[in-house]
């Protein structure tokens, strides 16, 4: 028998939610001793009958407890199983760190079994039944920098090893500052133009195209779980919100001052449509490649049964393969716009398959 | 031979860029006679070679000309038309009304022959190259109401019928301020959060996910375009981003607040999330019907050529009509997970189909 990944044999998961049970599969899957725990025992019973793991209580110290609660409660179970000698090192995943750093260390003096963790990945649903051992497949892992000693930091990484992400050490300051930038402000911004539309006539509505939709997106998530996220990094949160602030304001002030001074309007909206363009650049895409990286082939497709299925399948048979899809949604509309992402240079092999075989392909 | 629509039987296109173009390629699609006229010698020559039209200057009245060039420069061309009797109604299609219809006015005194028209179309990319004849299909059209004459108004809905639109009539100053909500605001607002990005470290995109990537896909659209698009709304688009401004200083207050009383803050949070979720619930999906009404089956696939063909096949196979597809991205990552979304009724069938044949199935 091999030596398991970092001499991490068994695992204790207290939180049986969507990341917990995630978690327990995954490394169910690598053959790792996973026991379950959770204050609501439907929840422990699901995730078991999954497979994620026994719910009896541990036998013995374990080498590893992962603590997927919510963030407000994240600290405290933390310090219980450090306290009660649980398992040789304890490490969570909430998704804001500096707090329960500090609250760890309050209570604990120097945290040295203890590592704070952040998996990237996440679902619009909840709960152990939306688990997924390849939640974590390729999906970056930030584990914060801290007074841990190595063997615990040595099991930390372990686990994401074994949940298949890839790690990323951080300072927990960096951390929280980050996903106020990249998750949290955009949730915020996504909920105030939604907030908009909550009072608008029903015939605007009517009006709404696939732009809105993008944007509000993320509206639609549950308002508890964001207010317990918000609550947690309030303070880099409120800090990218105000930068945000002061370019609605200069937004507000050159759209007013178009009437006075067109030339001074315009030329300050051009500035922030450009530092848009030029901040939307730097989102890595699929792969890591940037999204505009790859030839975009739009295709007319009826929309009825076996139509997709058809164009895949030609799609299949040229040997290109599709990197993104997107359907246009029109209401009503009889006729759809399929757009097949794929890499530039199979994208002449691909229109010229397609149009032999009868298919509409514009663009 | 049967009686053309409205009685239109010709029509001038002024301006052959993406909108022009393709009500050229609609109204040829239905036998009507088609005359093109761009300012760039280049364009006007693509979009005839594309069979949108003739190049050639009209021989006599026409019974329509659709203005489709920048806003700015729209009321001035109508304007011209209309006082060279070139056509016996002129219709614009500019995304923003009432200034159009106040310019004509001004110089035309009442404006009996013109209609502003303005189709909810449009694509990422521009230029007769990305015409489409279908791109009006199904898509909403707006009409504003004037005091244009009955015969000018008919012509307008027979142009607007010979697309596939649906005609909307509605008041220019609620057209406006409908696309300041539904359409400005949000493309500024994803600015905005684009705009944060553009200075942020690089190791806090490496934690972008899919959440980020919708909120600010339209940010990578054209400045130029949309700097033309907010000068010609200021007023409407500067009144909505007045009241998301006020959100926004509720949630810097609220943020702020979290450290002194806890109760107020989470509150007033709680608030704006579910007005966020309110104003979201709001969109109509595709054929009108709300986006929650589809059932999503998530379903694991590996990140190689052919395999959505063959989901896709398995899935037509079962008679089941895919109405949505979306492709998770993560960067690094093999396997992949294609959320299908199907009428409810079907999803049952659907994930018993595929489960049979080896799909991984989630949800």
């Amino acid at each position: 028998m091999t030596d398991p990944v970092g001499g991490l044999r068994s695992c204790l998961v207290v939180g049986t939610g969507l990341i917990g049970t995630s978690i327990a599969l995954a490394l169910r899957r690598r053959d790792v001793i996973v026991h379950l725990t959770d204050r609501d025992p439907v929840a422990v019973r699901r995730a078991a009958d999954l497979g994620a793991g026994d719910p009896a209580p541990p036998p013995g110290q374990l080498d590893l407890a992962v603590v997927a609660v919510s963030p407000s409660a994240t600290a405290d179970v933390a310090v219980g199983l450090l306290t009660g000698n649980v398992a040789a090192t304890v490490i969570d995943t909430a998704g804001v760190k500096a707090g329960v750093l500090h609250d760890v260390r309050r209570e604990m003096g120097r945290a040295t079994h203890f590592v704070g963790t952040h998996p990237m990945a996440g679902r619009e649903r909840s709960g152990p039944g939306a688990a997924r051992a390849d939640l974590f497949d390729g999906r970056p892992w930030v584990i914060v920098e801290s007074d841990a000693e190595a063997d615990s930091v040595r099991r930390a990484r372990a686990l994401v090893e074994l949940c298949g992400g890839i790690a990323v050490t951080m300072d927990a300051d960096a951390h929280d500052a980050a996903v106020a930038l990249v998750s949290h402000v955009p949730q915020v911004a996504a909920t105030l133009v939604a907030a908009r539309l909550a009072e608008g006539p029903d015939d605007a509505l009517t009006l709404t195209g696939q732009g809105l939709r993008d944007v509000t997106r993320v509206a639609a998530s549950d308002p508890d779980l964001w207010i317990d996220v918000l609550a947690a990094n309030a303070d880099p949160v409120a800090r990218v919100l105000t930068e945000l602030r002061t370019d609605v304001d200069a937004a507000i002030a050159a759209l007013h001052e178009l009437a006075e001074d067109p030339e001074w309007g315009r030329t300050s909206l051009r500035e922030l449509l450009v530092r848009g363009n030029a901040g939307r650049a730097r989102l890595p895409g699929k792969h890591g490649a940037p999204p505009t990286s790859y030839a975009v082939v739009p295709v007319v497709l009826a929309d009825r049964p076996g139509e997709l299925a058809r164009l895949f399948a030609d799609a299949g048979h040229a040997g290109v393969n599709i990197e993104d899809v997107r359907i246009e949604h029109s209401p009503g509309q009889a006729v759809g716009l399929v757009e097949l992402s794929v890499a530039p240079p199979v994208a002449g092999r691909l229109v010229e398959a397609l149009v032999a075989l009868g298919w509409v392909v514009h663009g």
